[in-house]
């Protein structure tokens, strides 16, 4: 089999095969620096080569144990699967906590690179931890059937019904729901059969959901993502040096219910895009439904991509040059009590429709500490007045409680369950 | 929206997205240096900063002109699609050249990296060429179809049925192949829908799959590829410098039908892998099945992936260290005259069939001069004997003439349309 193409040198932070193995001391990347770039390193003997480094793209690794779970604030990866789980009949909480403990236990060692510990396959040996993250959340179905409806979260009611909404409910909803991200499609495939087997006995898949991201290193600007329209998206996110990011993202320490301290809610929506009829538009045509430029994601008549958006600026006859219509107006913060979700999404492409049409578009998911406070208002006004709409298919839609990060020696979960 | 993680520094190589946009001279790249990994260029502004440099795997690019089509020898990308197209209704000989008169001008365009020219999304805006390779190639129908049966190639003749064989003629077969490859999902998709949109009111699509392989850079070991059965995979593969490799892989300048100098075979089959059953094989087992070690590749009682296999070896008891029916013995080299194909294939995972079980699998492409001397003598051994083939499914099958590179000026298949 041919050699990849030549990695980039591996950085200073670079971890080797062996501590990813755990069978070589501290000392074990010694004499690893951003010089060695050359010799074996990239050669045919790896045999045996122990000590090769990993580039950054394999040695990125976020901790599984924290206030918050991993794959919210985390970067974006190149790689994801979505997938819900509905409990085994007859599944009672304590069989769902030890499923909630097996989980953990695999994202714990999965996440850290230990892929030979959690993988029927073993297809991730040889890889690094490549940024994976594993995310738990629970759907509104889940209380009901495990005699927990006293602890469900009021923010968990039903979604609204949307006038643009065309939901195929087999591929909506879901007791579990677990988000898997990664940089290498190996190591997000090994996650999602780990966490298959994990669930054998208890839970079955509802429904499973692929998708992508640039792969890191692609382009010359890595802050921008481009979702299947060619847009950049993701511009006015909130960021998390914000003052008030963590109030609008995570339910807080007093929150309620109690046992979300720390968590979030994740919305997401299979947004197929309408690429045949999108692609017959004219670019100038798609910037004015868009409000931004295509080249560089600017607004219509600002300097770069962050350039605040002036929805007061008109043009030379007196039209707003952002039209009234268009998606960025639209969504914009300042008409809605500023940005209060995160939105954090993976395209897709499953291929061909019968009629021809490509199935692609976006896995959107935002994250908010309150769904009401974040995708609903939004996607209200979207609903009523977004020229984007016509071009857009809601296919499938859920809503998940996903608690906040486990500490060293709990899992994911367990203050509902044990609380 | 959050950074993709920290890419490594840029090689000397790297190009800069002006010089990609063509908007700079030959100094546009001035000051790129392996050393300049810092500052601006991955923080926050990015807007007008046109010389960023791309990192290794965005700036790769592969000529589209050459003797051979790229996509052949190129080394393996992380991302691929298999599309097969039949001609619409009335589409005559010269329709159809121009159809590959314009695919052979978006490659060119695409593999250069100027996807702005080619692309009615713009998704690959900001990327660089990411090592896409675009190929193209005519199955058995296209001759009748066009009235070219006399140049129809007799290696075109079908593939003899096998045993295991269950398959979708609906995902089988095509008048026209296209093979697309690149290190960034954007950017293969982009030239997927950029192949599309050329192709409209000429040829529809009769089936497209879409894979995967490793990221570059997620392994320490560059070379090892690994499937999604854990195995790694290619060892034995012919290598360009092999003495013979020509001969095996290519059809020589003198060969028949002239207009296929240069050109190759490629042989493409959907093998779904049952994993839930595979995956509950202890290790031991699945490597007796295969006849290699898990963890390294090394065939069994050797030392590493590049042992030669000793298929005469005894254990203490007397029996084949290797066993007689393993995949290693039955599709060995040794006892086939030499392996005569090349195989660069794709893994896939498109979610889960409808009994639950994954669909995931192999798109296997394996390449050579003539399929009697390379797929077929192996395939027909392995569908007697192969300790593997209970694991696996052959669902859907193509064998395409693949024509040589294109000259400048030229487009590929020119020479039969025009020959």
């Amino acid at each position: 089999m041919p050699d990849t193409p030549e990695p980039a040198p591996a950085p200073p932070a670079a971890i080797s095969r062996r501590r990813l193995l755990g069978t070589a001391g501290a000392t074990g990347a010694a004499g690893l620096a951003a010089g060695a770039t050359g010799g074996t390193l990239f050669g045919t003997a790896h045999a045996g080569s122990g000590t090769t480094p990993l580039t950054s793209v394999g040695s990125t690794a976020h901790p599984f144990h924290g206030p918050h779970q991993a794959g919210i604030t985390s970067p974006l990866q190149a790689h994801g699967h979505l997938i819900a789980y509905d409990l085994d009949p007859g599944t009672d909480r304590r069989a769902a906590a030890a499923l909630l403990r097996r989980w953990s236990a695999t994202a714990a060692a999965l996440m850290a690179g230990r892929g030979e510990e959690a993988d029927g396959t073993h297809m991730s040996l040889d890889a690094g931890p490549c940024a994976l993250t594993l995310t738990f959340g629970f759907g509104a179905a889940l209380f009901d059937t495990l005699g927990l409806t006293d602890q469900r979260p009021t923010a968990l009611a039903p979604l609204p019904e949307f006038s643009n909404d065309a939901l195929d409910r087999s591929r909506s909803d879901g007791e579990l729901f677990v988000q898997i991200g990664a940089d290498d499609a190996l190591v997000a495939l090994a996650a999602l059969r780990a966490v298959r087997r994990a669930a054998l006995g208890t839970a079955t898949p509802r429904w499973q959901m692929t998708g992508f991201n640039r792969t890191p290193g692609a382009t010359a600007h890595p802050m921008s993502q481009r979702n299947l329209m060619g847009q950049i998206d993701g511009t006015n996110n909130p960021l998390p040096g914000d003052d008030d990011f963590d109030r609008r993202i995570f339910v807080p320490a007093d929150g309620d219910p109690p046992w979300m301290a720390g968590g979030s809610y994740a919305v997401v929506r299979r947004i197929r895009m309408l690429l045949d009829t999108w692609e017959d538009l004219p670019v100038a045509d798609q910037e004015r439904v868009i409000g931004r430029r295509k080249a560089d994601g600017a607004p219509l008549g600002g300097d770069t991509e962050t350039t605040p958006v002036d929805l007061t600026a008109l043009d030379d006859a007196g039209n707003p040059v952002i039209p009234v219509n268009a998606h960025v107006r639209v969504s914009s913060p300042e008409t809605n009590d500023g940005a209060a979700m995160l939105r954090r999404p993976f395209s897709y492409q499953d291929g061909l429709l019968p009629d021809g049409a490509p199935d692609a578009g976006l896995l959107f998911i935002c994250w908010q500490a309150d769904p009401l406070r974040g995708f609903v208002p939004v996607q209200r006004k979207l609903d009523r007045g977004d020229a984007l709409s016509p071009f857009l298919r809601h296919e499938a839609s859920g809503l998940f409680a996903v608690p906040g990060g486990a500490a060293e020696g709990e899992y994911v979960g367990q203050a509902l369950f044990e609380g």
